[in-house]
């Protein structure tokens, strides 16, 4: 049996052709295929305005990303036996990464299986289904991961804010097993108790592991600030490889509460001080009280979230840097990072450098940083790759 | 006493004022500070059409790029005093880094040091000049590594043909001590022999040190492909790192015998089979003798030296990946490497997703690789930015 098909634009056809997996729905020949026909989930066979067939999709009529591409095959259905092989597919490539059973599993259109995120922590999985394509599949999922990862406990953390793009309500919920309030991680040799069902995304950002790792190797015998630490996920893995001191910086009380506890669970307590604030204001505090430090990390969420908030957001970058220099030592480390998609590298680059001559220091790159492995990203699809971070050498200029 | 000065036309003017630390030659206002005026190597003040100083450079009028800016300052004249303050502060950054003594310790205009490359092999350092106004530096530079590094040899290897374009001769001289045919360097924990008077460039390249231990960390148990492997930079890692089998591929007779001797040297003569010959030739070849292999490392010259050289260097990076790609096994890794400036990292994954388009397989992005750290980016200078290399994994479509 053939699927139904979805024919694009003339013009509109290009981005498809070249392997990025998303059909919006302007792109849609709606005159020839009606997405008013579809219902949310279903599976269709898209087409160039020639009739040249690009593959399969599954679409959402009421979504801005009306189709999402799962393979360059046409009439490939998204079943039970599908999620299950590309699930299977997935979880390989942990294996030969050797991060199982802390990372992530499934990484959306990178594992060709859009609309679906999994994280691991031990024996807990936590899933997050962004779209009604997927939301649709939520038992094959559960199933799929309890046979081939046999997990103690599956938690949907469905309370994505964007699901509403997509029609869906949003909800947290156990759907299978018994989940902890509080769960282990081990990331880089080092423990951290983290909140699935409360925490932020799914709990912990995996993102990072490799740009921790660089920053912990250059810590040792340096004092360090960790901006935006949530749980201290930088600053304890830097204080467990020998920082002479590490100060934990964030906003949030019950993140700082987490990260003291993983301070005593890695036996760096008496290193690891916390601080409650703005980072803005902190760094300003800091500066003022003459504070300074050898290595400075600058981790904050994303402060562009829409293409329209760049201005704003470019410029929030500039002067977080600049405060995060000035807090910093002589001839010091600084880890900038950025998850924006939509600050480019080079924009991220020259942001920083910007920040670096308005307060008169001169800058070397030393290592660039990117979303670890467990977060692969698809070549075709550029909103797949989103973190950057530069590690840099800050001198008196 | 104030330096002569080089006046910018209008327009001109932007790309230096933004920290680009090159002047070329028709950007100079030259009816205002005529080039003729001065010999290789003088330092000027660089001043903007309006007058406004923009730093210090020194000019070769003989070269396109006629000055090489030093400093933002004005009136920083470069003699011996700068010059081993500048090494010393390069040499902090190694410190640092923890490579000592085997790394880049100087990397040109990132070190603030135009012209200037220092490679350390132990006690032996090899250092390449690059322009008139370093070359008049040379007995500065000499005695500066002596009184910073006290090594035992010092080799400038003279004979890089961009000295032609800069008026100067090429040579290769011992400038102190004695220096063997062989020396030893070590890098991540492996041994290599090296011939810093005859090989390639300084004699090794320390920039793919981390990218190298990527490839190893993914080695162990597998069966290695290391195409224009030089003397087993990659291969000789991962055979140390426990790959099952390593074959190592170059053109080169003297380049093999080498990397055969560092195979013994490291105990894994066993796992490491040579095989001299065109890298196109031998992947057909091995493609059509049914080997395949689990990682492969593609590794090759720069094919874009020149702009012009991009149509052409890119049809030739596509075909030895697509060849590459045909003799990996199913589901395998393989690490591309490009060190062509001209290709941007843009390009290069869009070559490497068209070369697995047309053998009919998909990729997924694991993990960007760069030049190491003791090869530090300019900000300002895109061209100290040239080695980008993609660790993919390769699935049948």
């Amino acid at each position: 049996m053939s699927l139904a098909n979805l024919y694009l634009h003339r013009r509109q056809e290009r981005r498809v052709q070249r392997g990025h997996p998303w059909v919006f729905s302007n792109e849609v020949a709606i005159d020839r295929s009606p997405l008013t026909a579809f219902e949310p989930g279903d599976c269709v066979n898209v087409l160039s305005h020639s009739g040249k067939p690009l593959g399969t999709a599954y679409v959402n009529p009421h979504s801005l990303i009306c189709a999402r591409m799962l393979s360059a095959e046409p009439d490939c259905v998204l079943d039970d036996a599908m999620l299950a092989s590309r699930i299977s597919e997935a979880l390989v490539l942990r294996e030969t990464l050797g991060w199982l059973p802390f990372c992530r599993l499934v990484y959306g259109e990178s594992d060709r299986l859009p609309g679906l995120v999994v994280d691991a922590y031990g024996d807990v999985l936590v899933a997050q289904i962004g779209t009604a394509g997927m939301e649709r599949m939520r038992d094959g999922i559960v199933a799929a991961l309890l046979e081939l990862c046999r997990p103690s406990a599956v938690v949907l953390r469905n309370d994505l804010a964007s699901r509403k793009l997509e029609g869906l309500d949003t909800y947290i919920e156990v759907a299978h097993g018994h989940c902890p309030e509080a769960v282990s991680v081990r990331e880089n040799e080092t423990e951290f108790e983290i909140a699935p069902l409360a925490g932020q995304k799914t709990g912990w950002y995996y993102d990072q592991r490799c740009n921790r790792a660089l920053v912990a190797e250059r810590s040792h015998g340096r004092s360090v600030l960790d901006c935006f630490s949530y749980v201290g996920g930088f600053g304890i893995q830097a204080a467990r490889a020998g920082a002479a001191s590490v100060l934990c910086l964030d906003a949030s009380q019950s993140a700082l509460e987490c990260a003291a506890r993983n301070a005593s669970l890695n036996g760096v307590e008496g290193t690891v001080e916390l601080r409650r604030g703005d980072a803005f204001d902190a760094l300003r505090a800091l500066r003022d009280e003459g504070r300074r430090f050898d290595v400075v990390v600058v981790d904050p969420p994303a402060f562009i979230r829409r293409r329209k908030d760049r201005r704003s957001g470019l410029e929030a970058y500039r002067r977080l840097n600049r405060r995060a220099m000035q807090v910093l030592a002589d001839d010091g480390l600084m880890l900038s990072a950025s998850c924006s998609f939509h600050l480019s590298p080079e924009e991220h680059q020259a942001m920083i450098a910007g920040a670096a001559d308005d307060v008169g220091r001169w800058i070397q790159i030393l290592t660039r940083g990117h979303q670890a492995a467990d977060h692969p990203v698809h070549p075709g699809l550029p909103e797949s790759e989103y973190l950057k971070a530069l590690l840099i050498r800050v001198v008196r200029g």
